[in-house]
C-alpha cells in the first residue's frame, strides 16, 4: 500500500552499484568539502559513504538519518579497500533527519577505557555505540545461543526459578524484599539457584539448565557488581567425571561455535593439591600456558586463564547425609530445620543422586572477548559504587511507599 | 576404570531384548504377586515393566531405584501395545536403593487439580513428576528456544537488563529493595525493562529481545504472581506494520515447531473500534472460533482464545514528543525532569524510531498446553495468599539484617 521504498542495510550496499537505496542509521563521521558533504552512515550491519551538497553539512555527528539516494561505484583512485562497501558510494538525492543528535557527553572513536566510569555508566546508551562494545553484547547473545544448543542436544530443560524466594543460611549477604501483604516479613533475591535446581532434580527432570541473575550483596569491588548471571546446570544419575564431561563438552562447542580459542583439546584436569603445589594456586593460568590425578573429592571448579569460571559439586542428595553435613558446620538442629528443613523433607521422598556447576557467564564472555572486566560484556552494569547504570537508583522513595511495607528509616 | 555398566535410558530398553541393561529412576507403581515382585520404572523417557522376586516388594513407590537385568521378551499374551517398552520386561538381576520415599505427601496418579493450591505448591518438587507437569515444563523449554531461533534468524540480539534498577511512575506498584551502601535509599525491581530496551535501541542494537522476570506487586488474583516472564522485544526503524508482521511470523515459527495449532494461516487484524461493535471487547475469542482496518493509533495488543497475550506500541523517539506526552498525563516539568529525564537526554543524542513489544509467555504456554492457569506451566509459582513456592517466605528476618540497611519495622 505504500509506495516508499524498502530499508537497504548498509552492508547489501556493496553490491548494489546502480539501484536506488534508502539507507537508515547514525551519522558516523562528516566531513565538509567547499560544495560537497561527506557522510559516513552507520547502522547495525556496517558503514557506508554518502555524498551530498552542502547543505547536509547541518548535520551533526550521531544524528539519526534516512537517506535516498543512487549507489555509484568510487573512482577507482577513490576506493578504500579497508571496508566491504569502499567500492562504492551513496550519491544523496534526499534525506530525513529522524532524530537530531546535540554534542555527545562521551568520545566514540576510542576504546572508552580511559573514560570515568560513573560518567561511561551514566551515558551506557552512547558509550553501548562503541564497535568495540556493540562486538562484545553481541558475542554474549551468540555464546549464550551456542551454550543452549549444546545444552538442549544432551538432552537438558531450560527452567525458570523465582527471583522473590527465601533467605538463605549459606554465601553472602541476601537482598531482602519487603512484602507489602504481610508487612514486617521479607522474601530475598537469589544468591544462586541452588535449592531450587536441587529440587528440580527431586522433581524428575533429570536435566535441567538456566541462565539465572544471582544477586548478592556484597562488598563491591572494580570488577563486580551486585547482580550477575550464572550458567547453571544440574543432572541426576551421575558422579562427578560424568558432571565434568558434561561441562567440558558444552563449553568447548560454544567456545568453537562463537570461534573462540581453545589451548588443549582436552581440559586438563588437577586436584586441589597438584595445583597448590606446581603453581601455588588453585585458580592457574596455564597459558603462560596436564595430568590427570586421584579423586579427592567431589568437588570442582572450572578455572580458565587463571580465573575462576564456575565451580560445582555432587550433593548430597539423602537427608541423612545433608543434615549431618549442617551438623558438621556447626548448625543447630532448630538452625537446620528452619533453613534447609523443605530440602530434608523433599531427599525423603524419592531424590535422585545429583550434582552440577553454576559458572559465570559474564566472566566467560569477558575472557573471549578478551575483557579484563565483566562489565565490558554487560549492557547496563552497575557502578563500583552501587549505582544503577543510566538510572539514578539507589533512591529515596515516599513514606507512602514505606508506610505500605510497614517500615520506617532508623 | 570403571566396570559398571552405563546407564540405559528407559526408553531405549523396547530395542534391547537379550541385552543386559543397567536402568535407574523411579518406582512408579508396585505389585507383588506372590513370589514375584513387578514393579514400573519410570525415567525421563518412559516407564518399564521390571520383574523380581519376592524382596523386591521392600521397595516403596517413588523411591530411585538403580535396576541391573537382562532385557527379555514379554510372552505375547502379556504384551501391552499401550507403551513403547510395552513388548519387552526387565528380568531384574540386582538393585540398589539410591533413595527410599517415605509415602507422598500428595497424589500423583490424577492431574493434581483437586488438590488445595497451598499443599500442591508446597510440595511442588513431588506434583512437578505428575506426567502432565513435565510435558507442560518441558513444553516451555521448547517453546522458549522456539522463538529464540526465530527471532535469532531475524537478527535480533539477545541482551539483558539490570533485575536492581530505579522505581518508574508508571504501572504498577515497584518492589523495593533498600539499600545497605546507602541507607534509607532503595532500588526498585524491574516491572518490565520498557525504560532499558529502549535505550538499547539509542544504543544502536536496533533489534533486541530477551525473555525478562517482571516484578509487580499487583493485588493477587487465582492465576496471577508477583513474577512473570515476558518475552520482551523492541526494533528500530519501523512503523507499526513491521513490528505487527514480525511477531507474527515469529510466533507463527515458534508455535509450529512446538506443535502447536494455528487457526488462521494469516492472523486476522481488528481495530478496537471494530472488536468493540463485533465482540463488545477489546479481547474476543475467535474460535467459537477477519478483516483489515484502517490505522487509528500506534499501538497493538496480540490476543488469542480471549485473552491478552501481549502489548506493544510504536515509541515517542524525539524528546520533544515524549515530554509533551507526559505534560498531557497531567505531570509537572520536575516530576519528568525527575522520572524520565534520562530518557530525554538519551532521545537527544541519536535515537531511531523504534517500537516493540512485551509479550506473556507463561499466558503463550498455558494456551499451548491447553491449560487455564498460567501456574500450571510454571515450575515454582507463588500461592495466591503470596508464599513462595517450597520455601517459607516472605518470612522473619534478623534485628541485624534491618540495621544494615537501616531501617524498622514500623
Amino acid at each position: 500500500m505504500d509506495t516508499k521504498i524498502d530499508r537497504t542495510l548498509i552492508a547489501q550496499t556493496a553490491t548494489m552499484s546502480g539501484e536506488k537505496v534508502v539507507i537508515e542509521g547514525w551519522v558516523d563521521t562528516k566531513r565538509d568539502h567547499g560544495k560537497l558533504t561527506f557522510i559516513d552512515l552507520r547502522d547495525r550491519t556496517g558503514k557506508v559513504q554518502c555524498v551530498g551538497f552542502q547543505k547536509m553539512g547541518e548535520l551533526t555527528v550521531e544524528s539519526v538519518v534516512r537517506i535516498s539516494g543512487l549507489v555509484k561505484d568510487r573512482p577507482t583512485n577513490m576506493v578504500n579497500d579497508q571496508i566491504p562497501t569502499g567500492k562504492i558510494e551513496i550519491d544523496v538525492e534526499s534525506y530525513d533527519v529522524l532524530n537530531k543528535a546535540s554534542e555527545l557527553p562521551i568520545k566514540l572513536d576510542t576504546d572508552g577505557l580511559e573514560i570515568n566510569e560513573e560518567t561511561r555508566l551514566a551515558y551506557r546508551y552512547v558509550d553501548l555505540r562503541r564497535s568495540r562494545m556493540q562486538k562484545n553484547i553481541r558475542l554474549r547473545s551468540k555464546y549464550m545461543q551456542a551454550l543452549r544448543a549444546a545444552l538442549l542436544k544432551r538432552d537438558f530443560v531450560e527452567i525458570e526459578t523465582p527471583i522473590l524466594t527465601k533467605a538463605t543460611m549459606e554465601g553472602a549477604r541476601d537482598f531482602i524484599v519487603p512484602s507489602r501483604f504481610q508487612p514486617g516479613k521479607f522474601y530475598a533475591l537469589p544468591q544462586s539457584p541452588q535449592q531450587y535446581k536441587q529440587l528440580l532434580m527431586t522433581a524428575g527432570f533429570e536435566r535441567y539448565f538456566q541462565f539465572a541473575h544471582c544477586l548478592r550483596d556484597e562488598d563491591l569491588r572494580a570488577d563486580r557488581g551486585f547482580d550477575h548471571t550464572q550458567i547453571d546446570l544440574e543432572m541426576s544419575f551421575v558422579e562427578r567425571d560424568a558432571v565434568m564431561e558434561t561441562i567440558e563438552g558444552v563449553i568447548k562447542e560454544a567456545v568453537v561455535e562463537v570461534g573462540g580459542k581453545l589451548k588443549d583439546k582436552d581440559f586438563p584436569v588437577f586436584t586441589y593439591k597438584d595445583a597448590m603445589e606446581k603453581y601455588g594456586a588453585d585458580k592457574f593460568d596455564l597459558r603462560t600456558e596436564e595430568e590427570k590425578d586421584q579423586i579427592m573429592t567431589t568437588q570442582y571448579d572450572l578455572v580458565c586463564n587463571g580465573l575462576e569460571a564456575g565451580g560445582g559439586s555432587i550433593r548430597a542428595h539423602r537427608p541423612e547425609i545433608l543434615k549431618a553435613t549442617y551438623k558438621i558446620m556447626g548448625y543447630s538442629d532448630e538452625e537446620i530445620q528452619k533453613s534447609v528443613g523443605h530440602m530434608l523433607e523433599a531427599f525423603s521422598y524419592g531424590t535422585p543422586p545429583h550434582g552440577g556447576i553454576g559458572m559465570g557467564l559474564d566472566r566467560q564472555v569477558a575472557l573471549l572477548a578478551g575483557e579484563k572486566s565483566i562489565k565490558e560484556v554487560m549492557a547496563f552494569p552497575m557502578t563500583s559504587t552501587g549505582r544503577t547504570a543510566v538510572m539514578d537508583a539507589p533512591a529515596l522513595i515516599t513514606e507512602e511507599q514505606l508506610k505500605e511495607v510497614g517500615l520506617k528509616i532508623a
